[in-house]
């Protein structure tokens, strides 16, 4: 069992992004938690994207955290840096769902950019696809074919955007699931590109991130030290 | 449980590329193949190749089978690309290790073309890399921490080669996997570039590739279409 | 009004990649051609696939030319590109739709690098996707809102590669088309990589190719030639 | 007809450019605006930037606006975006040329992340080189063998940086011309990056922008919604 | 004999990215300088930063010069690039080593964006590797086999972060080394990014960098300009 | 001084790609050998292509050594890289030009993939652009200004191809010269791409390629090998 965390720029991002994919953790058990770094102040139909949010991620299962930023103002800086940080820290993730670093809206860059630091010793940071991404070579992949409707039933609680933004068409997000699902072989996926991604493959317990840090460390102290730097390094 | 093939183009390529990926899947109790595809003849010390081979593959754990083919000759025609589906038929695989595709060696070249071909309905193809692969930009990566030392004895199976080839060199090795380790945020690692990975994240159980198909097949015809071109389609 | 000649390596392959391109091209009153490297023996159902294909050329408008090379055989050799450069000149084509370069079936690749290679003097080079295509990042789309029944009704004339080749999807091809026509922010799009795009934008008369090269020629000797270097030239 | 606009971060960086292509559209009957961002208040010979970036318009037949930015001082943030959105607005623009967004100098990454945020949703948006650009793999080109000599004539206007700019030097503007000329096998040609361009093939009647996102809507409100998820949609 | 500007983000930047290449200049007579742009306040064991980079930069046998700027807080903007200008001009220096563009610490990409401004009339720029940098595809590289004890030696003096980072873990940079050398088929070595790297074949004295630029001057006026346009540019 | 090998597919390949670096090879005392494969069989003006290539070399000041293969029919395989094996081993080349990969010209993609095979183990190797290169990045460079001249007599030799196709264009030549030495931030420049560039920093002296390689030999059996691993490796 892991510990995601997914965060987005603002309200509905990780939905459109990554819905599917949290709904296959939340089934395999995994906990989930949601940061929206904006409130999205400066979306249309901005009074109820709190409270709509709040009602996507109840549909989803996950627990909601809000980064408190403001929308269109968030920059890389090292305040959004220890922000993220600290919300890796409390929530003790494994795995990282963000925004792709290429993308033309200056908040998603600056969302993507301030977890790559923040997520600098995490061994899996995937960025998701939004409508506003630029280029976008996935190569990961997350079958959503049973997840789909879920999917868009949390969107459809971000009424205010699906209604009022023509970036948010529900049946552009189906027509994509179908395209990735074709491009990984399988019906309906989700796509991801890996700043860095771990593959569980041997049935090693997962320990607390900190455990495993400390086990590397161990690790790393007994090698790759050739024989005669090692007087150098003690 | 998966069912994993490795490719490689000569004796001692899988061992050196994803050999402690194997170890790994061995260990987490799936079933593992090595399909290697020429001889070595052209290679130094041929003698002994196809026995050092055998070696190798009995300190991992994993079946052998030979493509029969000849090394320095190797080209992704249709009888390449007919013996790797072959293969992958009778294996059942849903994982494919193989070269990467961008290499220096004529037949790292087609043996990752050919498999690339055969596997395109398949959704898990990982690249590993070799001495003389060239670019390579990996960001899926296996924790073999505690497989090199099985990884070096599997490698050291292939004497002819680590004494004679100035390409196979086990300090190298060790190197490249303490590079990756920490490009991977963990202590040594093996690298991967995806053609594409479908990452398994609930607990849907396994099916046989032939009946995910069947699966799918269904969903895509519910799915997805335009309902005033539906008529078309039908 | 311009020649265009769009290539495939069997039949259908043209459909699916710039099928609606074609439509739109011979609703402008362009002059469409497609040439058919192979036969498409070594696919599903082939007992009809040339009777398929003129059906298909049919429904779309267009010329339909034979390469009369062998499925699954094909190579990008001199007399492939010779057999294209032949095709070319009688067309008088200033426009060329190819498969991407980038794709796992080696037929596609050859018949992606061939083109490239007769069509080296040509302005104007398209790379369209195919099911099997791999890297592809399109950045010139065609909207074919207008012309995506029309691309149904010609692929269906495909009916043994639509009822038995797991690779072709009506559904999928809907949802590619909505996909790339979101990348591109229109209603639905084929979606093209540029060899090289030279756009019209000025209303200079289309000469036919060899007046045009004559003019560049004429430009050429004029120009751009240092005036100190100018008499090693003359 | 189209509305182009052309946008720099500097005076001369436009004609730099984009000069021949701005001709050829001019030639063409197309209404062309050019927006310079900052007054070039850093660079040599100040004095008479305005009045330099007015001659050079004057001799393009374009009309100029002015950003009122600060020279080095540009950024990406919501408030160039909303300047850029406006102008987009105000010209009914589809179509706009812009900086490429690597490049060393900050203004010029500037414009181009503010541009591609402003022009989201707009079908048409290309890339030009400058002197501090840095990787540039350009697909698209326009023919400006016959718009040469008038590009000189409007960079010949910004004496200033002609004469004191080290970055700025005539020759190898032609030098360049012809470069890209001999990739895109025409005389002299500009160069561009698209980040999506759509081309015009059949004889659609081009729609105010305005006219053409609600004809769109339609489209999408009636496709590419799979039957089973429908019911979620409405 | 060349002159050298290697420049830090932090305090162990430049020994961690290319100590063995500035050791190596040392040994080849070249005058070499460290340019430390903050003073790594934000790291751990902040208090003995300077004195620790001081004593490096002494074994490294190299000039030592202070940003004065904040860690954590760097930004491309013109007052960086102007601080990084007047370092380049007071050094005289035809060589800069930085950091690569690509890195998930905002110093770094901003020392990265902020010297390949100042730099940009410069023929040699070169991009190290740190620990955090994320894409990195090098084609240069350094020969340190003899100058690797030299680089942990130098490594060694900044104690603080040797023993407090997580991130500075010598055994991974004699990996990296061995890993890199395996790459470049050479025994130990640094590897580089050029943004641009201009080779010194011919035994062309070294001029200083303003006449230099004179001499290009000349040589540009003479040249590649067309016959007929010629009268344009007098 | 250094050892060159340049290696073309047809007659006027290196003299185009790299003729300006080898004249600044020569310039420095360095011993240069031109490798051409074929003879230019399929070329216009094939009679007089083997005397023209010679009075080329001559010009250049270079030795000229044939492969004897057969123009458009190159292929990568195994009998062309032992060819070019056997070129590199009797010169005793430490850096070899050829070829870019990505070329449409089937001989050049050849020429450049059998070279890589052959060179795997040499630190130095640079491709040139030839007019039907396709994408083409490049990062290194050689000042041709005093060279320029020198590169247009050679070029003139091979009067054939400068009379009769339509790819060879001398002033294209100095176009593209200058366009690089803009990019390089000198005069004139001809271009490369490196698989791999091993500087010579260090005053080490050059010993022959057998001599480096046991000494690496010698280096490589000292190290990076972990500790608790060493026992697996002796």
């Amino acid at each position: 069992m892991a510990d995601v965390l997914a965060i987005g720029a603002h309200p509905d991002d990780v939905e459109l992004g990554c819905g599917g994919a949290l709904l296959a953790h939340v089934a395999a058990g995994d906990t989930v938690t949601v940061l929206v770094l904006t409130g999205g102040e400066a979306g249309p139909g901005t009074a109820n994207r709190h409270q709509e949010q709040r009602a996507a991620a109840e549909t989803l299962g996950v627990s909601l955290r809000w980064g408190g930023l403001l929308d269109c103002s968030l920059t890389p800086d090292a305040a959004t840096v220890r922000l993220v940080e600290g919300v890796l820290e409390e929530t003790g993730a494994d795995l990282v769902y963000v925004h792709a670093p290429d993308d033309s809206h200056q908040d998603h860059r600056a969302a993507a950019a301030a977890t790559r630091s923040a997520a600098r010793r995490l061994p899996r940071v995937l960025h998701y696809q939004s409508p506003s991404t630029l280029t976008f070579n996935p190569t990961v992949f997350v079958d959503v074919t049973g997840f789909l409707s879920g999917k868009l039933v949390a969107l459809k609680a971000h009424a205010s955007q699906v209604e009022l933004s023509p970036m948010v068409e529900p049946d552009a997000v189906v027509a994509a699931a179908r395209y990735w699902g074709s491009q990984a072989r399988i019906g309906y996926a989700e796509a991801f590109v890996p700043t860095r991604m771990v593959l569980d493959l041997a049935p090693t317990p997962r320990a607390a991130p900190a455990a495993r840090r400390e086990q590397a460390q161990v690790v790393a102290e007994r090698r790759a030290v050739p024989r005669d730097l090692a007087a150098l390094l003690d």
